[in-house]
C-alpha cells in the first residue's frame, strides 16, 4: 500500500472517518485531538504524504469561507447561504456569515479586513460596485469571489446572472397571454440590481414586437413586500382620464410582487383574472403563495454552488484564469399569470360539502 | 487624559473608527494592519490599558460565534441567526455557520470539535438532546448556550420557549371564535419540537372547559410545506359516517399551516370560512399570505437575541451562575381564523372597476 501513493480518500477509509474530516486532521484547524490522533495514524499505517502541489501549498488553513451580503435574512442570500454551505462542508470548510453594509465603502473595508487571515476566501454580493472596490478585490489577500455583476474584465472572478433577460421574459410571457397595459414595480434604481431591471425593461419595450398599449412605472424604496404594497397602490391607482387600469404587473423581485398582490386585492382587483402579477427569483414564499407566483428563477443556489466551487479551486491553486460563469434567467409560469377555467371558489365549495 | 482610566470608547474616538474594529484590533484577529497600527497609536495616546479582568483574560480571541442548526434554510433559524448577528457584530464578533447534522451524536460530534478552538462559544439548536450531548455541552472548551429545551438542571446554559403552552392558545383562541371540530396537524414525534407540541394538545384537549365535539390527529414526516399538504388531505379527509367535516387545524408550524391552507383549497373549502388555521414560529411567510396566518409566535429573534448576550456575558467571565432565560409564546390573530362580515371578492370587484 505505501509503495504506490496513498490517497486522501483512503486515508479516510482506514481511520473510518469521513474525508472532510480526514481534510481537517491532516491540514488545518476544526478536529478534536482524538481525531488527529486517529488520522494521523491511519496516514502513517499508509504512508500517506499531503500533495504538494494543492491543498498543503499553505501551511496554515482556516478552513473558512466569509459569505458576505447586505442583508443576511432575505431569502435570496438565504438559498445562496444554504447551497454554499453544502457545497463547502464535504469539503472541511466552514462558512463565516458577513455583512458587507449599504454601501461601497463599507463592502470595501470588509474586503480590506481579510488581510487579518480569518479566512481562507471570500465570496461577497455586493449591492453596489466602484472602483474603490474593484481595487481592493483585486488587491485582497485571498481569493475573492463576486456574485454580482460580471467582473472577469476587471481580473475578477464573478458569477453573475441576466436579470435584464429575466425582466424581458416576463414582460414577453404577459404579452403571450393576452395582456396589454403593464406596469413595472422595480426598486430603487441606485442599486445593482434595480438598475439591471430597468435596463431589461427599457430593452423589452423598446424591442420589435412589443404590443401593449399602455405603460407605466413605480418604484419601490426598497425591495421588500411593503415597500412593493405602497408603490403598487401608486401604480394601479394611476389610471388618466378614460384610461383602463393596468392589467399585469412586471416586479422586480418576488417580495415586491408579493406586495403587488396584496394590494391589488385591497383595491377589490383579482390576480390574475384583472391583474398579472410576475416576480423574480423564484422563492420558496412566492411558490408556496395564493395564487402561487409566475417567477423568473435567476438561479440562486446555482449561484452560490458556481461560487463555492470558484473558490474552492482557487484556495486550492487549481485556476490559472479568472473565472467569470453566468447562470441564465428562467422563467417559471404559476397561477399568478394564468387564468384558468374552472368555477368560482364559492361553486366549487357549494358542491363539495 | 491619561491620569483617569481612558475607555475603549474614548480609544475608539480617537482613533475614528468603530468600537468593534477598535476591540478587535487591541484584543484578537480580524483587524488589517493598518488598522491595528491606528488604533494603537490612538491607545498609547490615551494611556489606555485593556481592562484585565474582561475581555483579555484570555489572550488570543478568534472572535468567532458557532451558530448550529439542523437546517440553515428554515425561516426560524434564519431569524435567530439574524438576530445574534446584529447583537454580536458590534462587539466585533463573527457568526460561523454550522449545520449539527438530524442526529445527537452528529451533534455531539460537533460540540467536541470546538476543542480545536475556531471559535470562542457556540450557539446551538438540537432537533433532538440525550445524554451523551448533554454530556459533551458540559464538558465543551468554550461556552455553549442552547436554544431550545430547558437545561439549567444539568449546568447548562439554556434558552427555552414553551411551544406547548403555545399550541393552548391556539387551540383556546379557536374555541373562542365558535370552532368545535378540531384537526392536529403535527410534525414527526421523535424530534424536540414534535414531542412538545404533542404535549401542548394533549394538555389543551383535557383541560377543564374544552368543548370541542370531535377531535382529530395526523402527523406529517416532516416540517415542509409539501408534508403538510399531505397529511392535511388525510386530515380533511377523515370524516366518519354522518360526521361533519373539521371547522379547524392547528398546525404545529407556518409551513404545515400553509401546507393546510392549500390541502383545504384542493378540497374546495375556503379559509377561515370552512376551516380556520392556526400556525406556529410567527414567520414572515405567514405575515404575508393570503389569508395572513393566525400564528403562535416563539420569538425566534428574541431567544437569538438572548442566547447571543448570554454568550457574549460568557466569553467576557461576566457570568458566575447558569443562564436559564425563557421566552413566552404569544399568538398573533390574523385573517387565517377570522372570517370578515364584508362582501366576497366578486362583488367588491365589480364595484370598484
Amino acid at each position: 500500500m505505501s509503495s504506490s501513493r496513498a490517497t486522501l480518500i483512503q486515508v479516510a477509509e482506514r481511520a473510518g472517518v469521513s474525508l472532510a474530516s480526514t481534510s481537517r486532521a491532516l491540514h488545518g484547524s476544526g478536529a478534536s485531538v482524538a481525531m488527529v490522533e486517529r488520522v494521523r495514524a491511519a496516514a502513517a499505517e499508509l504512508g500517506y504524504s499531503p500533495d504538494v502541489t494543492g491543498r498543503s501549498l499553505r501551511l496554515r488553513r482556516t478552513f473558512q469561507i466569509a459569505f458576505a451580503v447586505a442583508d443576511i435574512g432575505n431569502p435570496v442570500y438565504v438559498e445562496m447561504m444554504t447551497a454554499i454551505h453544502e457545497v463547502l462542508a464535504p469539503h472541511g470548510y466552514r462558512v463565516v456569515v458577513m455583512t458587507t453594509g449599504d454601501t461601497t465603502a463599507s463592502t470595501t473595508e470588509l474586503v480590506r479586513s481579510l488581510g487579518s487571515g480569518f479566512v481562507d476566501g471570500m465570496i461577497v454580493s455586493p449591492l453596489r460596485t466602484d472602483e474603490g472596490l474593484v481595487h481592493a478585490i483585486r488587491r485582497a489577500p485571498v481569493p475573492v469571489v463576486v456574485i454580482g455583476r460580471p467582473l472577469g474584465a476587471h481580473g475578477i472572478d464573478s458569477v453573475s446572472t441576466d436579470s435584464a433577460g429575466g425582466v424581458g421574459q416576463a414582460v414577453r410571457h404577459l404579452l403571450e397571454v393576452g395582456r396589454r397595459r403593464i406596469g413595472f414595480l422595480n426598486g430603487p434604481l441606485d442599486t445593482t440590481p434595480g438598475e439591471a431591471r430597468k435596463r431589461g425593461f427599457d430593452d423589452a419595450v423598446s424591442a420589435p414586437g412589443f404590443a401593449a398599449e399602455r405603460v407605466d412605472v413605480a418604484l419601490a424604496e426598497d425591495f421588500t413586500v411593503a415597500a412593493g404594497m405602497a408603490a403598487a397602490h401608486r401604480l394601479l391607482a394611476a389610471v388618466p382620464d378614460g384610461g383602463r387600469q393596468l392589467d399585469a404587473v412586471v416586479a422586480a423581485n418576488d417580495l415586491l410582487a408579493i406586495g403587488a398582490i396584496r394590494a391589488a386585492r385591497e383595491r377589490g382587483l383579482s390576480v390574475p383574472e384583472d391583474v398579472a402579477v410576475t416576480g423574480m427569483d423564484d422563492t420558496e414564499l412566492g411558490r408556496v403563495f395564493q395564487p402561487s407566483l409566475t417567477s423568473v428563477s435567476l438561479g440562486s443556489a446555482e449561484r452560490g454552488r458556481a461560487a463555492a466551487g470558484i473558490v474552492l479551486r482557487l484556495v486550492d491553486g487549481d485556476a490559472d484564469r479568472t473565472q467569470e460563469t453566468s447562470v441564465g434567467p428562467r422563467l417559471v409560469v404559476r397561477e399568478s399569470t394564468t387564468v384558468l377555467p374552472r368555477p368560482r371558489s364559492g361553486a366549487v365549495h357549494g358542491g363539495a360539502v
